[in-house]
């Protein structure tokens, strides 16, 4: 399903092929939460703004529309109209991060919906059967996601109960794949790599995960509350111990800069909410740097947000408009900026897969890395 | 530049020519009010949605980003990207039901600005210049906007004022019009008849505007506290003395069954907010009535939301998805609907159309004037 087509030092350039289409590396993955990108933009915008893949949050969905509901409705290919890859997380990072009163055993969570209260149990079964309805290309084992930093003995108890839980997850994926009913007979289940900030249970981790053969990992846990050279740190820890022969994608995953430097230690895909949660705040990423489009300076500014892109906003508008819809509180600031946003996270990393191509990605690293973390 | 094609009672099929396109009538114009549709469409997406005109306001954009700002920027055909006819309407509208302490005299009206309150003066004048500084294709005559019901005696006085300030745009759009620097030297200047609700008030103001042979001429003080027949008896008294070689636009209005039944007296042109207002409330108008997107029994609901509808969101998206997303709290629910509705007012304008080319606009009506305020 993976084809390594080069390497450049650590990092990799691959296609990944899925039943829904096939995955040009290293990629990003747009999050569509609820089965929309926020700021208004449909399936059908991310085809003009060079999306590979999508999305979808498990949690989520589960409490809304409810995955019984969406396999009735076909499936989140039929019900977003997204007919390329969707990939589902487990819904274990919300379990963790926005539900309430959670209580974990073996089997395992108990919590309260952040919607309205109700109590939810998710295992590892739970969620497969739900990924199963949802019918996603790619269902995400279901994990402990530990906060940084945390303590060296929970993280590793923590550990081997997720590497416990990814059997189940298998087990319960090989049987729903094969129900008469199901809508993806393929789905694929993919695992995910914890240990917190400690080498020596990433690695460990990632010895024990990878004799399951799944159909590609993922480094999970990082990014949430370590500073980035610790996260680089791991990242280098743990890749050597990855499979050569499937993709390895890093949750949750982050800023341009973030993405090059993980990409330059051999990471294939990404995904993360900054595309759309920054363009809340009028932050347009571009190539010199972030723009913030609230800034006064834009008032009489008939230039587009980036000189160097050709978005369908960028041949469009200037920062003369786009800076006048955010002062006026308009739908369509957001939507623009998310659009743009988007687009410049898809075209980064297909620069990226160029220069990986031309056989300059170090000079592409070198040229970019600093201004792609700028504040213009 | 008001070609009548034909007639079927007194409704008219015609056509109207500007320097920025020709406009089929009858027609609906889409109210971009800061210089953006609500809801998050750009002049872009009015492409694909039967839009002929788009409508902004003056006043909004007299106070963000400022006239003189649009002007710098080249106008608001440069500014919103929307290269069709542009209709700016004179800011009196909301001097006198947004603004706070407002003052009215011979010269004009002193408000205060709704956003920072500071004080502002606006006459005729003063409405010109920013008219003419936003460049739009028709600019409409300052006057003042009497609530209903009115007393008499004041709606007579308002009325003469509003004429003696009639005489006063037209001096200043003749004067701006020959300025160097103005941006669209052929800026059309539309007068409003006024009289609340009285018969002899509106003929005698008909029969005064009318000798200053405008471009084309408004029906203004409508649909702001009368009732639906109140407005449609207004219509029917005044119109006999519009002239017939002008477009006649009917000014905030109104309803689909509202603008059919305005249609069938002789009126042109209409301009509403609805097709976005009611959307923020889940409310999608179709051929079968209004709908309510918020409905639980849409849950599992494959139907597009209109079945006649070939809108881009009627072509792609269920009802199912879009109750969804609007549960959900997503911007994508507020933009498919408001898509659908624009859609929905463009196509019912040239249904009508089509109807009177093909001399069966009285079965047209027949057929739909109760299904179009039908609640289902
Ligand atoms: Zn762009
Ligand atoms: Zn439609």
């Amino acid at each position: 399903m993976y084809k390594l087509i080069k390497n450049s030092g650590a990092a990799r350039r691959g296609e990944f092929t899925t039943p829904h289409g096939t995955v040009q590396t290293p990629a990003f993955m747009n999050v569509a939460t609820c089965g929309a990108i926020k700021g208004g933009l449909s399936a059908l915008d991310l085809k003009d703004l060079k999306c590979q893949v999508q999305l979808c949050n498990t949690y989520h969905l589960h409490l809304r529309p409810g995955d019984e509901n969406v396999k009735k409705l076909g499936g989140l290919h039929q019900f977003t109209r997204w007919d390329g890859p969707i990939l589902t997380d487990s819904g274990g990072f919300q379990v963790f991060s926005l539900a309430k009163l959670r209580n974990i055993t073996e089997e395992g969570v108990t919590f309260a919906s952040h919607i309205d209260g109700h109590k939810i149990f998710m295992g590892p079964e739970e969620s497969m059967r739900i990924q199963s309805h949802l019918a996603s290309t790619i269902a995400m084992a279901f994990d402990e996601c530990v906060e940084n930093p945390a303590e060296y003995d929970y993280a590793r108890s923590s550990c081997q109960r997720t590497v416990r839980w990814l059997y189940r997850c298998k087990a319960e994926m090989d049987r729903l794949n094969l129900q008469p009913d199901t809508i993806n007979p393929r789905q694929m289940l993919w695992g995910i790599n914890q240990g917190s900030t400690f080498e020596d249970l990433r690695i460990e981790n990632m010895k024990q995960i990878r004799e399951l053969d799944l159909d590609g990992y993922a480094i999970g846990g990082l990014a949430v509350g370590e500073t980035a050279e610790e996260m680089y740190r791991i990242i280098e820890a743990v890749e050597p111990e990855m499979p050569k022969d499937k993709p390895r994608y890093l949750m949750g995953v982050g800023t341009p800069a973030n993405i090059l430097e993980s990409v330059k230690r051999g990471v294939d895909i990404f995904d993360c909410v900054m595309p759309s949660r920054n363009a809340r705040h009028g932050h347009a990423f571009t190539w010199d740097g972030c723009r913030n489009m609230m800034n006064a300076k834009y008032t009489l500014d008939e230039k587009p947000l980036d000189e160097h892109c050709d978005c369908p906003v960028c041949r469009n508008f200037t920062r003369a408009y786009i800076h006048h819809l955010f002062k006026s509180g308009e739908m369509l600031a957001m939507r623009l900026c998310v659009m743009h946003n988007i687009y410049f996270y898809n075209s980064l990393l297909e620069q990226i897969r160029s220069s990986l191509d031309q056989n300059c990605f170090e000079e592409f690293y070198s040229n970019n890395i600093l201004k792609l973390g700028a504040r213009i």
